[in-house]
């Protein structure tokens, strides 16, 4: 799958720095210092209000002596007004920076940026310290309101984590804390609200209401953050409780708030998610098609880690398994990705039947019986890491079948929705790990993603951490991100009749209607 | 002297406090708690933006529910947004107050105002606790900066005397400083400056800057204020470093910019300001033009306290002095007010010559030798404080009509930049303890003052606190002082030829030129 090329990195710089020559006070141009700085920065950034807080006001008097009055601002974007959060020098290249945090349910990923060059500073991953209360983001909704200050805990556990990781981030770029003058955050809207410790308890009861959508601006201190004493912390908005700012954050990266064609975005995460849209509007619906279903999908995403098998094929000549292993170890088990990867090689050998059903005739002395079920055996007990043989039975490929029956069922509905069918997309987003590691000519043999050109296929990788960093780096971000949040429509996928013989069509291989997967040449 | 009636104690309420109700979240209508009640004050509010601290963002879904979305907002204005302080139950009449304050050099007023209604609750003065290190501006400014923490110093021992205050006026009033969501605070520029912890060390040498005009709006937090967690800070925004937001507080007060007929402020406290414009321009000057005639014209303005003799006259048939003391006790001295009187009726009597010299063959047995130099004797010993007679030397007339004369002279400099003469006034704002004492008639017998009609003259009495107080009630009033600031043109008035012979001409009872005064009828 193309990877979608980060704009961070490489961009030229035109983020919140700005660097101005002010003339010096005389008693032909007396105004004061906030004023004189004031003006300038109002004209460079076409804005009539320019906000100074205490702070950084008790402390530019001095600064712009020191630096005789050449400098530079790190500045943010408020609605109509601008926020100088800190000045420096004019000859100080190398202070400013920022802090890109995708704010996943599972992992943590940060990202330190030079916010004058936009250039990467260093990256950390870490596990959400949540996850002790429990993996899933139910379990920690419950745990914010049954227990006394249990908010407050997961709140202080993931910004203490946060923090650990701005200072190390800082040490390792040779740059302080105070520095960081820009956190923007995304995530899904029960981590936004964990985080700035907003109670997320009414977002799980009907009528299923977050506290916030636009969190909009904080300052790094109200929330806790060890960063500069003005810094601000931009939290990527929500569309209701179930599109996060993880969402409309892939929506930046991917660049779809920009493009004229209509193109689909996949998130499958801790929970899957699919927006379809251009420049005009968007429609988002969220995978919770009942919890069955919504489990299935999620499933294919997870457990992408080392020794783990992400790769599968068969060999034309000796039908064996050809595999390949996260991090070149014996193997202990199998992802999405490669389960995906195993099925449609299964399917084209007809090893298993349109159904998904194991073929006794085709498979095999592989072929036992596990657990009262058919198993086939990937990997032999020598080659595993445990000794014992590495099998996938009848009922993982049932369940890989309503899985990727669900994904299309949801992808049909939705596009139908707009008016569209899954085949006339000519852009085809998917995030994430799901993203990175699934094999797009594998999911269209199942028939789990639509038969379009795999040029068509794009893995937007972290696409939270990407749009996060963007906003760091290119300003307009921030009117794009309001434009998307304006136009995003949520859809309640009903899983009514229709929806369910939809459903029954796509649990066949790759489909009922061979018609819509012309590319696949399996078994009839 | 007509005294201005304050806006704010009868004024209909029009403040910052608004009631709202909110339909109750549905299945059909599940935006954001925060949306939803922003949304509603959007509309009402005519704004695009309110902005919801993230303190607040934590009680909102709790405190919606409680009173079943039926909300009083406490809002502030900050440019185009809004900034919700603090929500309250709809049926709850009696909690958000604002408290005004009056910063003055010398003496601290404090107001506390109910927010809905306007109502003034109680009212509290106390000396400025930074006369410890010196009574004058210069004296501060100077301590700020010599001492390690000279300027915080001087912040701190002001904001804990104002906190004290705080707490007493709404124990006072069955309030709590939780209930405190506005500050309005006015002073002259480097109080303010004092106030907020910024330096106002270069306001003093060339070329005279001070760090900040607009102030803007702060956090009480930020400020170490004892408030509403949300409370705002508003500081009156100053002209430069002459033209205080004392000076701004006092023009929103007496509604000269929202009046097309051109009227003269004179605010006379540690220093002295003149304003003279309309709803149109505006032009001010401080009486600083020449420190000898500066404190000449400060002193009038002095020692209006108990004991004091602040009114005088000559009882026409026995030719004694009629006294009045402040507080009805024996006299101990006599302020600027009970010297102008003096002076007035002693010219009328012939007593002094249009010199202000003491006419010996017209003072009788009161006349006496005093230090080398002549001497009036206005109170007799037994009937004084000390027990010592109450003189008046002909060194003080001296000094009283170089005082006279500084002061009209100024007047006539500034009518004469905007091109009308000082009687073509049709109103003269007099602020401050000056504005509340002196008789105008007094005043204009001796040519202090243009001899205007008396009901052209009104007393503005402590006006930066009634502007201050305005701000509370009248959300106009933000604009109005935008509007001010925006208009206000400061003029340095140069101590030149011309300067020096219309103050030469002006040292004369009324004034060299008899004209300017037909309504005197003293000596020739």
């Amino acid at each position: 799958m193309t990877p979608l090329a980060s704009d961070t990195s490489s961009a030229p710089a035109s983020g919140w720095v700005e660097t101005v020559h002010l003339r010096p006070p005389s008693l032909d141009d007396n105004t004061s210092d906030a004023d004189r700085l004031s003006d300038a920065l109002k004209k460079r950034l076409n804005t009539d209000r320019v906000r100074i807080d205490l702070a950084l006001l008790r402390r530019l008097p001095f600064q712009l002596r020191t630096c005789a009055f050449a400098v530079r601002c790190a500045l943010f974007r408020d609605g109509s007004r601008w926020i100088l959060i800190d000045v420096s020098a004019a000859t100080d290249s190398v202070r400013f920076a920022g802090l890109a945090v995708d704010l996943g349910t599972t992992r943590v990923v940060a990202r330190l940026v030079d916010l004058l060059s936009g250039r990467v500073l260093n990256e950390a991953s870490f596990d959400n310290p949540q996850r002790s209360v429990g993996s899933d983001i139910l379990s920690r909704i419950h745990y914010a309101e049954k227990t006394g200050h249990g908010l407050e805990q997961l709140r202080h556990s993931l910004v203490t984590a946060v923090n650990r990781h701005i200072r190390d981030l800082c040490r390792r770029s040779g740059r302080r804390p105070a520095d960081v003058c820009l956190v923007s955050l995304a995530g899904n809207t029960t981590m936004s609200h964990l985080f700035a410790g907003v109670a997320p308890r009414w977002m799980i009861r009907e009528p299923y209401i977050p506290v916030f959508n636009r969190p909009g601006l904080f300052r790094a201190s109200d929330l806790d953050l060890e960063a500069n004493a003005g810094a601000r912390v931009y939290i990527f908005p929500n569309s209701g409780s179930y599109v996060g700012g993880d969402v409309v954050a892939g929506i930046l990266h991917a660049g779809m708030g920009r493009a004229p064609e209509t193109a689909l975005l996949v998130d499958v995460g801790t929970n899957a998610e699919v927006v379809v849209g251009n420049q005009e509007w968007m429609v988002a619906c969220a995978g919770a098609a009942g919890p069955a279903l919504e489990q299935g999908v999620t499933r294919m995403g997870m457990m992408a880690e080392s020794g783990v098998i992400d790769r599968v094929a068969i060999d034309p000549a000796s039908g064996g398994f050809r595999i390949h292993v996260i991090g070149d170890q014996p193997p202990r088990g199998i992802c999405g990705s490669g389960l995906i990867d195993l099925a449609a090689h299964l399917f084209l050998n007809k090893m298993i039947d349109i159904r998904g059903r194991l073929v006794p005739s085709n498979c095999g002395p592989r072929l036992r019986e596990d657990g009262g079920s058919a198993a086939l055996e990937i990997v032999a007990a020598d080659q595993t890491a445990d000794g014992k043989p590495l099998v996938i039975a009848q009922p993982d490929l049932d369940s890989l079948i309503r899985s990727k029956a669900a994904m299309y069922t949801i992808l049909e509905t939705i596009t139908e929705i707009v008016g569209l069918r899954p085949r006339d997309l000519t852009r085809f987003y998917v995030a994430g790990t799901f993203g990175a590691f699934i094999d797009p000519r594998s999911a269209i043999t199942i028939g789990m993603l639509p038969d379009l050109s795999l040029n068509a296929y794009v893995s937007l990788g972290n696409s939270s951490l990407e749009g996060a960093s963007r906003l760091l780096s290119q300003r307009e971000s921030l009117e794009e991100i309001d434009r998307i949040t304006q136009r995003i429509t949520y859809v309640e996928l009903n899983v009514n009749q229709d929806f369910m013989n939809r459903f029954s069509a796509a649990k066949f291989i790759p489909h009922t209607d061979r018609s819509l997967f012309p590319s696949v040449n399996g078994p009839e």
